[in-house]
């Protein structure tokens, strides 16, 4: 990527009328310590790092700060170590366990909560409910190798799915168990995808330092019959994962 | 949505273990006012709020600072007011120019620089040149009702393009260009959407605040003989943008 070229950074680091802020150009220094050390590599101390840039720690702890933000390092135990690149999942009507499982990762699931609700206006509309009929709300936390990565909430009607409780294995694919025991599955999804923060509460379920830029997606997914399946609001660690998606002209010309 | 439900705000907020953040109950009380204010609404002073919600300034602050990232509120002048909802822009091969007039809104463009650059190894490959082959660089300012929104760094093969300095406006669609003048357009797109911090130069241009969560779409499309056409890298105001897709089963079982 021409994006990528060294250069880059420190470029993008001045703005028009002058100085590259004291923290940034440290940032763009460590990116190459980074590039030198490759994945898993630990990092200096930050007491070192400020006497080799010759900086405040305090100024190289805010480069340290962005770079943790955006996924280019990690802690381990006490110290700091250059992460992996962020998991690439596919948009598709697949479930986080068929997209996780194509990258070689292990998807995993721990539940945090399943519940009866009594559904508001929206939520009724969109599954073509009564306000007020019943809904489980199933919270899990999303995991990939272990690794919790992110936090799923998904919206069902009871009338449709009576027995979810008994039936269905939290901790195991929710599509999968659509597929073998429903006899259904999503066909037809719409989603949106925005950036929102962690709150203190999904910061503590995911692990992650509260007000974390997260990949919140909201999901509306029907069967094959055109019936409103399920409603879901998943949040994505910003700093593990990217969404792709491929795209093709409808109406090509000749 | 079950989850915009009033109570949710206040129990996202309460981590398994304990209490709420202080500058976090401000907020989910400070989401209220706003939605009592609607839409262009004055937000009281961070004086009159300190004073109504019995907490320090600081306080309030970083609760507003949340709202602002969120895009929930917005600076006008030397006030803070109500925000409108972030544009749902769809993920489609059409251009920035087309999604934003679907949604009603005027499209704009400012040119920053067009430079011709030396195809470094990984653009060759992706746009299927020698490395050393000159491209162009074409970096534009998005606007959306002369908001400025967003930055897109378009790079494209100057010798399939080779007097796009002379016969392309820089301040029109990029894509009627192409298929106007130069009787071709994006058939085939992949992308990829992930959450970065802007830069400082970024930041200045777009005029947003630096390190403002950002969404950035990585994007490669192909004509429709399935030539390389362009590598785009988008950035977006994650305060004002979310991106929409609609997806169906390919292998659709009867």
């Amino acid at each position: 990527m021409a994006d990528a070229d060294p250069q880059t950074p420190i470029r993008a680091g001045i703005p028009e009328h002058g100085r590259v802020p004291k923290y940034f150009a440290v940032k763009t220094r460590l990116e190459v310590v980074l590039d030198e050390l490759g994945e898993g590599g630990l990092l200096p101390t930050e007491r070192e790092l400020a006497a080799r840039f010759e900086v405040a720690r305090e100024t190289v702890r805010q480069a340290l700060r962005e770079l943790l933000i955006q996924g280019r390092v990690r802690r381990r135990g006490r110290g700091t170590v250059v992460a992996g690149p962020k998991l690439e999942q596919p948009l598709s009507t697949d479930s986080y366990t068929e997209g996780v499982r194509r990258q070689g990762r292990v998807p995993g699931r721990n539940l945090i909560a399943l519940e009866r609700l009594a559904a508001d206006p929206a939520l009724a509309a969109e599954l073509r409910l009564a306000p007020g009929d019943p809904v489980w709300h199933m919270e899990r936390v999303l995991l990939a190798d272990e690794e919790r990565v992110g936090l799923e909430s998904t919206y069902l009607s009871v009338a449709r799915l009576p027995h979810l409780e008994r039936d269905f294995a939290p901790d195991t694919s929710f599509y999968a168990f659509l597929r073998e025991r429903v006899g259904t599955e999503p066909a037809v999804v719409d989603e949106r995808i925005e950036t929102v923060l962690a709150t203190p509460r999904e910061a503590l379920l995911i692990g992650t330092p509260p007000a974390l830029p997260m990949l919140l997606l909201h999901r509306s997914s029907k069967d094959e019959a055109g019936e409103p399946l399920e409603r879901v609001r998943s949040l994505y660690r910003g700093d593990r994962f990217s969404f792709t998606v491929h795209l093709e002209k409808r109406d090509k010309r000749d």
